[in-house]
């Protein structure tokens, strides 16, 4: 018998609870049913978000959410500043390019976060950046950006600051007002605990600002249509909603404001350092930075001598752990483990011990407990 | 105790099977699991369909997916021809004006369809027209258009035919290839039974031909980018998919592929046929065409001295039947029977018998049973 545990960064581990509410009959998203719901759900999302703004919501992957920042806040030939450090800052180069902004595309070594202190220094440099694009929780590399500091690097300006919270979002502390984060852009299957298949941004008053200036084209991802959904009497969507993920969602957001945000985010800085104090027990090194910072994904390099694929296959066939590989560049170099969202102290035993095994068993010299045990005294001291 | 019967042409209602598949653990989207399954969904699409092109899936609303077509095809002041008869022939227009198109726009009056020799003329009389975009079954009235014909006006010019078929797909027989439907965009939450928030374009060789042209901006609704991942190995999505409503899509496909698609139309002729029966034997008019095309939704024109709210509240809240009603400069007018999707005899029954009750509490004249026995003679002679 194979007990499967799902251990990567989206998606994720989604409780019971969460999926026998989708699968209830199917409500009408243009009734007051629906929108009590929605009007909740909305609600509760600026709990985790730490924000007043308004949270749009799209059926869509994060990508899509991602893509409407662009098209609504910018212009063709807008100046726009890129900080990156992994695959996903590469994605917002990616969309600058497809809508013909001018950018300019900063990126720092996979595995390391961005310098705040060049952001300032780039807004300072050139007064025309309208829009600074920064990712959150570089899902890539398992680096959390330092969303604080770069807030307050941005803050001075004209710019509009944007983080892809995809894969923070719930996991990894943001306060979206208090920190100055005009746009935050999240998906449903990190932190969230639902399925793939919704995707949200906030968006402040300045932001708004931006959105009436720009003239790209869009449609299916147009705030102010969303915008003005929303502040109907009954809020809704402009487009039809994907229902069932919805009704999920409520439920996962009711979960989480039962455990509390400020616990949340504490169960995961703890798993984040359970997970780096049992990789480096057995002798593995980290690739995502030692840093309690980084709480939704721990990037581990491949030792010398093991074969990734080979590696990550037994462990999830033999013994049911799914982990990620690398992305890009680093693929094959580093492996990931995933613990955003319904991960506790079970999840990170588990997979450490599958993993301890599995190197074992391919024949790289592993002590077994060596990681296990590093775990243990963590949750030992502080229970998730 | 109220039993739901939710009968407005999207969303539909979904077979518990369908439900509960999920509402299984989710599986990672990159992984010979979802590959085997996404590869079978697609043969399984292609068989709906009627096509030997690719069918694209999309993480998004019905929009989404038209947008896409929008996007893929055209380039700025291209000329393009709309036939519209309803809401959804004006999307093509706003989705037209906001990408700069250059449009002739041809409405019908609503609840009557277009006439395919119009379109044979225009495209003889302006050659330069590059796409035609037509709504196969307009869900705002209920009008089924005549693809085929429309299909054989288009096919000796140089335009690619794009249809929305969103409310068509699996309801209203559309032979895609056989009738030359160039581009045929779908939907999750009508006919194919699962909850909103996965839509679907099909692409012919004469369309990919004009999206190598296409120089409109895309990156998520990018059909290259999605052609591309399909024609992997392990085919998969260009950005992670909505993987349990795929999950889902996998069980509601193979429950049409067990009925077989002819049995599905002809299902829902009789479904559309005894509907229209009962209306007119209780003594109420028609909106959408007395006519076996319209297989997905009947319109209703409201009877004088009934407010259609209160009746459409009535048959909800006391007799847990849901119906729609009218959209744009119809509403209050028409009220709209749904049965495209998982419906058979049962839910016209109940329909229509709620129907009546809510109309005589209404105080409207109505003979009890006059409709439901005009239906039952229809399932008599044909049972679905």
């Amino acid at each position: 018998m194979i007990k499967k545990f799902l251990m990567t960064p989206g998606p994720t581990q989604i409780p019971s609870e969460v999926l026998l509410a989708s699968a209830q009959p199917i409500i009408h998203h243009r009734t007051g049913d629906y929108s009590d719901l929605f009007a909740r759900v909305n609600e509760n999302l600026k709990y985790v978000y730490q924000t007043r703004n308004e949270v749009i919501s799209f059926a869509s992957s994060g990508t899509g959410a991602m893509e409407s920042a662009v098209v609504n806040l910018c212009s063709p030939g807008d100046k726009v500043l890129i900080a990156s450090c992994g695959k996903f800052g590469e994605r917002w180069r990616d969309l600058s390019q497809v809508y013909g902004l001018d950018y300019d595309y900063r990126e720092y070594e996979w595995g390391t976060p961005v310098v705040p202190a060049d952001i300032g220094q780039a807004l300072a440099d050139d007064p025309a950046i309208k829009v600074v694009f920064v990712t959150h929780s570089e899902t890539s590399t398992g680096v959390v950006n330092d969303m604080q500091a770069i807030g307050a690097a941005v803050a001075g300006s004209d710019a509009v600051l944007v983080s892809d919270s995809i894969s923070g979002m719930g996991s990894a502390e943001l306060k979206t007002d208090a920190w100055g984060i005009d746009v935050v852009v999240s998906g449903s299957q990190k932190a969230l605990m639902i399925p793939p298949g919704l995707a949200f941004v906030s968006v402040s008053a300045k932001a708004w600002g931006l959105v009436e200036k720009s003239t790209l084209p869009k449609y299916y991802f147009d705030w102010t249509k969303a915008r003005k959904a929303l502040a109907q009497d009954k809020p809704t969507t402009a487009f039809t909603p994907a229902v069932s993920l919805m009704v999920g969602l409520d439920k996962a957001l009711d979960m989480i404001r039962a455990e509390g945000l400020e616990q949340v985010f504490e169960r995961h800085i703890i798993l984040g350092r359970a997970t780096r104090a049992a990789v480096k027990g057995l002798g593995l090194e980290l690739f995502s930075p030692d840093d309690d910072r980084c709480s939704s994904v721990t990037s581990v390099k491949v030792p010398d001598g093991v074969d990734d694929n080979k590696l990550r296959t037994l462990i999830r066939d033999k013994y049911g752990v799914q982990l990620a590989g690398g992305q890009g560049p680093i693929k094959g170099k580093i492996f990931r483990i995933g613990h955003c969202g319904y991960y506790n102290y079970t999840d990170i035993i588990v997979a450490i011990t599958a993993l301890e095994l599995a190197l074992k068993e391919l024949g790289h010299p592993v002590e077994l407990g060596s990681g296990v045990s590093k775990a243990q005294a963590v949750f030992g001291e502080e229970m998730v």
